[in-house]
């Protein structure tokens, strides 16, 4: 029997951890506090809610296919503020739109990767990329990080080989937090060109980012083309997680080889979606502030009630985007924890181990908790039902 | 340097036509007649409309991530009708939804083939199946069919090695109009099983069957799911190319595999058109009869006209589904006759070279014309102007 693609791969882990869900009852001064995915769990904002139902009306075409890189519009929109944020210079055709950042990744790496080819992900990784490279037969190559959580430049320079294509960063981190320094970005794309492979940046949640200003210069370099592919997604931003729309930034020849894989597993994104994401871009700039400022309040309230914890042997590896990144004094391993948090505590979140490779002992040690559905008070009370376990 | 996976296919064929657009004008008095693509350019009627603006307005969850496999009471519905219409027993676990049917014959390979395996195509093929298999590292291996553009299931035994891991058939059939007669379904399904390998059956045209009942009693074998996968699409019945809609049903443990695929390819299709797909399933039955009774009037509309042009030497091969496809009496290639269309007819069809393999005699020869789009008198109008081109 062949190894298919999908058997080169485990199942999705977010599906996994709900499945910890079945048959457990909460009781009713004790609700589930559910921190495992990193999705909004409010609808958008009436007024784009409007703004879809009358797009649904009023616009035929809204119904009907689109170009395989998306609505021009929209990429001429993104085009115009990625530059105005980062500064250099984002053609519209330097731009195409996804059904979500997952399928920027996968459109990225059908691009630059054959058989047996190797990428260099940092360590904990985002899940999702590590199972779409095991279905493309891309060898993923773990830069294991430092207590800081950062990926160190040469220790990835020593994992380059002939076989490899690119090294793919995510930042703010999924899953540490971790919001990597500007200067560390443009050392990986020093590395990345200097070697003939591609940067790629996974920026999904840049709206959280806690630095003003652009996290990196690598759009002002006037060729960051020839080496960087940046991923976005408008999913949290705006609140359309179910709308499926993202984005990839790239040269045009690069986007022109990823419309044939567009084409072939999508056609084109869902037309609302799109409509809805250019709206959110055109008018929410002033509303998306605000959702900065509450993710970064929420953030400060992780902060503030961890000493709860540092006292009980716990410690916070990684702070930013929606993750905390927390590291448990159990003996036992988070990937037996997860489910025993549902039971014991009525948390929801997802062990270390769904995000470091097989067998890895550190990932048994670490918890990540996608805090951003949480107010104030919701994050005070899932730190004190964590210090209410019973001790390691 | 590597082979990648997106170097290892072609650009798609319809983006690749609509350039040939570029820099013509069409005069007022012979305006295009754009046949290439097979998709509805009418919108879905207005109260499925009012239905997804009011979904917007009213379901909170309808903006928000939902279950990789689809929307429960979607499934459901699918399943019933599945149930009704070809007879056997379809249940809700053996049906996912995807973000179109593209996308569910990619998840299909995923969870059958690795590098280097094989899939059988019969020719002319559609060519976004042999895209996603070049983009797969799968083989395509072509089964050439006769005059009446039906495979010959003996053919297909003689193709099939030990890296064989399906047949792939489209019924009513993309590009060439054949609808595949119950026995020889049943006659692949046959050879399939007796191979271990399985059976794929795209069926995106099936609401357009000019046959009453189930075009095939696969799903009345009790075991259909060891070898059957059938696929879906909810955008040519619904008006719904634009929201991205399609179906696979298949065993519960296909599918299990396939929500890893689609997890990291797409996380969910898009939420809208799901509830748009339900309520088109639930309340345009009688109105979906009604198109159908108008692509079998432009059917015959098509064979009524046909007489023109075959004293000009054009053949009328296959007809059925949204398709004619013919074989036309000039000597160039139909890969130069396509452009030379636009120019000298105002016509934009697809060239029988993009479904055959590349330097296949027989696709020059042939054109797919997608009628479901030209009222009787367009068709007319069609056919005036083919046999208005200066002869051979």
């Amino acid at each position: 029997m062949t190894m298919t693609r999908t058997n080169a791969t485990f199942p999705p882990p977010v599906m996994e951890a709900r499945r910890w869900l079945e048959g457990v009852n909460h009781p009713a001064d004790r609700p589930l506090m559910n921190v495992s995915q990193a999705a909004p769990v409010d609808p958008p904002p009436r007024a784009l809610r409007e703004h879809i139902a009358e797009i649904a009306l009023t616009r035929d075409d809204a119904h009907l296919y689109g170009p395989v890189l998306g609505l021009p519009a929209l990429r001429a929109e993104l085009a115009e503020q990625t530059t105005a944020h980062y500064g250099g210079e984002v053609a519209p055709a330097q731009v195409c739109i996804t059904s979500g950042c997952n399928q920027a990744f996968a459109a990225t790496i059908a691009t630059l990767c054959g058989e047996g080819d190797e990428v260099i992900l940092p360590t904990p990784w985002y899940f999702n990329h590590k199972m779409w490279l095991d279905m493309s037969g891309v060898a993923t190559i773990a830069l294991e990080t430092g207590p800081d959580l950062l990926p160190d430049p040469d220790r990835a320079a020593a994992l380059i080989t002939d076989r490899t294509r690119a090294i793919a960063l995510v930042t703010p981190n999924n899953p540490a937090g971790a919001e990597y320094p500007s200067e560390l970005g443009q050392a990986f794309f020093d590395l990345a060109r200097s070697h003939g492979i591609a940067l790629i940046t996974d920026e999904t949640y840049r709206d959280f980012d806690s630095r003003s200003g652009p996290p990196h210069a690598l759009f002002q370099d006037p060729d960051w083309h020839d080496t960087l592919i940046h991923l976005y997604s408008f999913s949290k931003a705006y609140r359309l997680t179910g709308h499926r729309v993202g984005a990839m930034i790239a040269s045009q020849e690069r986007l022109a080889e990823a419309e044939k894989f567009l084409d072939t597993v999508a056609i084109c994104p869902s037309q609302l979606g799109q409509h809805a994401a250019l709206w959110g871009m055109q008018n929410l700039k002033q509303w998306l502030a605000g959702e900065r400022d509450e993710i970064l309040s929420r953030r400060a309230a992780i902060s503030a009630n961890m000493p709860k914890l540092k006292a009980l042997g716990w410690q916070l590896r990684g702070l930013g985007g929606y993750f905390a990144y927390m590291q448990h004094p159990f003996s036992q391993s988070s990937a037996d924890l997860g489910p025993q948090l549902v039971r014991d505590a009525g948390i929801l979140c997802l062990p270390g181990t769904m995000f470091h490779p097989e067998g890895n002992a550190q990932g048994a040690r670490e918890l990540r908790i996608a805090f951003a559905n949480l107010d104030a008070s919701g994050i005070s009370q899932l730190f004190d039902r964590l210090a209410a376990l019973p001790a390691a």
